[in-house]
């Protein structure tokens, strides 16, 4: 936990909060604070700040006087629309997505979807918001991805997509497609946001590949192997988010 | 299961092979072979083939007929330094550490690596060898990692390192360091292979990065964001393996 989140109603307008649980336990028997250390402190969805411990043992709370910036980190350029894995993936998946840098997580259906993955509490933001919040806090960011979950492929693709994510340069994971790396997909790259698309075990079908490419979507690979979902993930968005990085690196240069 | 791995003692000079237990259990359960049905299959540390099913249902034993290709997969040309994971990362890295392609995994000691770790059943090649399989499985390999584990981590850079990865590109992940990317660090290779250290959560500490830089490592990042390290290592992997690559071909297009 390198940056501690709070959300706003957490935080009294002089800057005082209290913690309790995990958060007030990871101050004290991690970080060992004591009275007057300063903690970094983020509010969710808002800005990063400084938070001095006003008192580390007042029960099992713990006391902060938090100054926060004024500006508020940009949302992640890059959204995801990822076929829905199973439970057991997508729980270890939730912080490793936001710790990456997500604005937008889409989950959909797909044939190879299995239906009961649907069901299962992974989907109720009670469980995945904390798993965000995670990763959020791993890395310093305070920008929460937000999640819809869409049961019909097609009306995403055709009726909903361009209103979750409008102008986005749109990359298709497809092992099978012309080899195109991520960086040569998103050489020429006119928006200032990408949108992935990640298919389940198995793959998308030959329906949903024409769906998503008649829908603007240019293919990728990483290779010749096909991943599992969750390592495809991680690398496909390592990829974006490298290559966003060179193209402003590179910008600031010129 | 994309391709079922054999080791050679399982297969007869004539290409007959039997199998039990998961493996047969996929062929009927997933792959629902019949009789004559063609199955990928590969040698493990050997070429890649194809077998037919002779019989599906002899018992809880599937018989294979297997014709293998004459070369072997070249071995990845990466390869990994990583501190000691805690049992549980470690468990749940082995499969996605081989499907993404090293050629060997050198598990070191480190200060922020906690001392129990060490004495993991992860660490036991009866444990870690199906995971590697598994993952090699899912990608079509053949190349089983070579995994050493060291102990003594100035006795593994200044002594051992030269002797298991000699003529490497080495570098090191560090948040802190100059902000190299991957690609940027890897540009001007002049080593066939390329050598990456991940650090244990928590990084390395000063003297373990000076050791390294000594040694030959150039440190890389992927940004501000300071990731967990399963999510670093397959997002590194997918840079390294990424700019390997672009650069195999942009040399057969030369």
């Amino acid at each position: 936990m390198n940056l501690i989140l709070l959300e706003a109603a957490e935080v009294a307008l002089d800057g005082a909060a209290v913690l309790t649980g995990p958060r007030a336990q990871h101050l004290r028997e991690v970080l060992r604070v004591e009275q007057d250390r300063q903690v970094r402190v983020g509010l969710v969805d808002g800005p990063v700040g400084a938070a001095t411990v006003v008192d580390a043992h007042d029960g099992d709370r713990v006391r902060l006087r938090c100054h926060f910036e004024a500006a508020t980190p940009p949302r992640p350029a890059v959204d995801l629309v990822l076929a829905l894995p199973r439970p057991k993936v997508l729980r270890r998946l939730w912080a490793q997505l936001s710790a990456l840098g997500l604005g937008r997580i889409v989950l959909t259906n797909a044939e190879r979807v299995e239906r009961p993955y649907f069901d299962t509490h992974v989907l109720s933001p009670e469980v995945y918001r904390p798993l965000l919040i995670e990763g959020l806090q791993q890395v310093r960011d305070t920008r929460v991805p937000v999640v819809t979950v869409h049961r019909r492929f097609r009306v995403l693709v055709e009726d909903e997509l361009d209103g979750l994510a409008g102008a986005s340069m749109r990359l298709l994971a497809h092992v099978g497609g012309p080899q195109i790396r991520v960086s040569e997909a998103l050489a020429d790259r006119a928006t200032p946001r990408v949108l992935l698309a990640v298919g389940p075990e198995g793959g998308w079908n030959n329906f949903e590949v024409r769906l998503l490419v008649a829908h603007g979507f240019r293919t990728v690979d990483m290779g010749a192997r096909t991943l599992r979902t969750d390592t495809a993930c991680i690398g496909l968005l390592s990829l974006v988010h490298d290559e966003l990085r060179r193209q402003s690196d590179s910008a600031r240069c010129e």
